[in-house]
């Protein structure tokens, strides 16, 4: 395996440099085949790294950028107001063939809106999509678009369907289960965008498109890439991490409830972590950007070291699997 | 207190009549001054009441009814081919004023057309909407649209918040926090018909309107009323019963990994069966139809013995506080 080379923007997230430098240095060790390049103010970052081994070290360089976006920064302001911000310096990178991925837990719609403007999209696609892995009964879906494009056409949702189709292959999955999320199975249920994309979808040669699924349904499994616009994504993401932070709590709370519930609480402490962790897949994993002219990936701003470094990994599996080269080439032969 | 009187579609549901005439009696042994006309085929219903008590008896009656609209038929086919069907029978009841609600676990889509067309919408209303109580942090929060209304414009939105205000007063919220849901907090947020929602809502005197609420909000219990288009509300509320019953999987596996976890498990299966019954509210509770000059109450369709029963009280509670009737008084003032 070559070596790769990423660009960690070191500025972004609710957590700041810290955790993301200590993510960065924890990839590095286990995967000797990776470079990085931290992008950020140069003598904090060095402060940070300060004492690592020579080894480590030596896969290490860091790309000063003078300015930081901050996490409620408009996206306008992030592109027109700071051009030495580390978000688009990490940018440039990827454009300039110096690195072959980003990644960011900065700012979500300052990151897109740069990444548009520094990357491009792929020729055919109008707008990138968020996408990530959300758990289910049967393993996981790629769920998008997560809150990119909040208005979609019946085009938009089927670029989608594609990229995401696409994605879930260079993940591991032969023929992917492609679904559009609606509010019933039936032909006749869903608004004029869905229905319109439905039509379009069962027109497309070689996509394993399976039909609609609805919310219930996706956790079920039934499909391995699910489509639907930015303010559904969205919203279905952020209630599914609200609830089962809810339930956590609640569990938590039935366990202290009483001597006899307290004691049983100790005992099923471990599997209770497990499955805390096992519900946060999403905040874990990262989201990808699909549909641009190089690797973006966004960290959820606040999953912290493990989050930061399974963002790091994605990066290294779209890599490794050339995912926007291979997008080029299915796009060229589906889009009309 | 004086008399209710409930019209009971008899023969709506996944689990049919037997469940349905078993909460009714199971209703009317809890309220002694509840009276059930039970909608449906007469000797079939009649069966199903052999054996009940006389002072039972004596406050149920049976309403003939021929046909029975099934769980996938079309709207409109219920609409225009079933004039003698138990759902819309039932809906007559209530227009004619010889009950004063009707409450169904039959077919969603049909319930409303029939509502629509049989009981009219208050003046002011355009479309009814379907709420429901969804469980959060803090207590409950009143969900509106669940379905009823695909596509919205900042008036129906608005009109929902009005709505779903009144009927959160009617169930003992003073001044309801009333939100609309949005994939942001800040004012840029959104889509076209949000952001107009929220001017309107800023401008209404009376409302105690709070902002945008997002997905994890809603489960923090920020809100008492979330308003959303029914698309939103539709996939908002299923995806969150697919988690929900996952994350019950989840633990049950858990607790089967092992002779260790078997035996906590073992302890802990009354605490979890309380979990349980925490998780399905919304599926438990019923879901209410407002803007109707009449009380409509749809039982989930597989909500069960307890899930019918809970709609049955939903009923009577909006009997009790006259839930029309303050409403058309509320819109009268708010409506422009």
């Amino acid at each position: 395996m070559s070596a790769q080379i990423i660009a960690i923007d070191a500025m972004g997230g609710d957590f700041g440099p810290r955790s993301i430098v200590q993510a960065s240095i924890a990839c590095l060790s286990a995967t000797p085949s990776l470079h990085l390049a931290l992008v950020g103010q140069p003598s904090l970052l060095e402060d940070l790294i300060a004492g690592q081994s020579a080894a480590d070290r030596a896969r290490l360089q860091i790309v000063p950028a003078s300015e930081v976006i901050g996490m409620d920064e408009r996206p306008s302001q992030a592109l027109r107001g700071k051009p030495d911000s580390s978000m688009r310096i990490a940018l440039e990178l990827v454009r300039d063939g110096k690195v072959q991925a980003c990644v960011s837990a900065g700012n979500t719609g300052a990151l897109m809106a740069l990444s548009r403007y520094v990357l491009k999209t792929l020729p055919g696609i109008d707008r990138p999509a968020m996408v990530a892995a959300i758990p289910t009964q049967a393993g996981y879906c790629q769920l998008l678009d997560l809150g990119a494009n909040v208005d979609c056409s019946a085009e938009h949702l089927y670029q989608f369907a594609v990229m995401g189709s696409v994605a879930a292959q260079a993940l591991g999955i032969p023929r992917p289960r492609v679904a559009l999320l609606n509010i019933g199975t039936e032909d006749i249920k869903g608004n004029q965008q869905v229905k319109l994309a439905a039509t379009l979808l069962q027109n497309a040669r070689g996509l394993n498109y399976i039909g609609f699924v609805e919310g219930d349904g996706l956790y079920r499994g039934e499909a391995d890439v699910v489509v639907c616009d930015g303010f559904v994504g969205n919203i279905l993401l952020k209630s599914s991490e609200g609830l089962a932070t809810m339930i956590g709590a609640r569990i938590e709370a039935m366990f202290k409830s009483g001597v006899t519930a307290r004691l049983i609480g100790a005992l099923a402490m471990p599997l209770l972590k497990r499955l805390k962790a096992d519900l946060a897949p999403a905040r874990h994993n990262g989201a990808s950007f699909l549909g641009l002219q190089g690797i973006v990936i966004k960290s959820h701003g606040s999953a912290g070291v493990q989050g930061f470094q399974s963002a790091i990994e994605r990066a290294l599996i779209e890599i490794q699997e050339n995912l926007p080269q291979r997008l080029h080439g299915r796009l060229e032969d589906l889009l009309p």
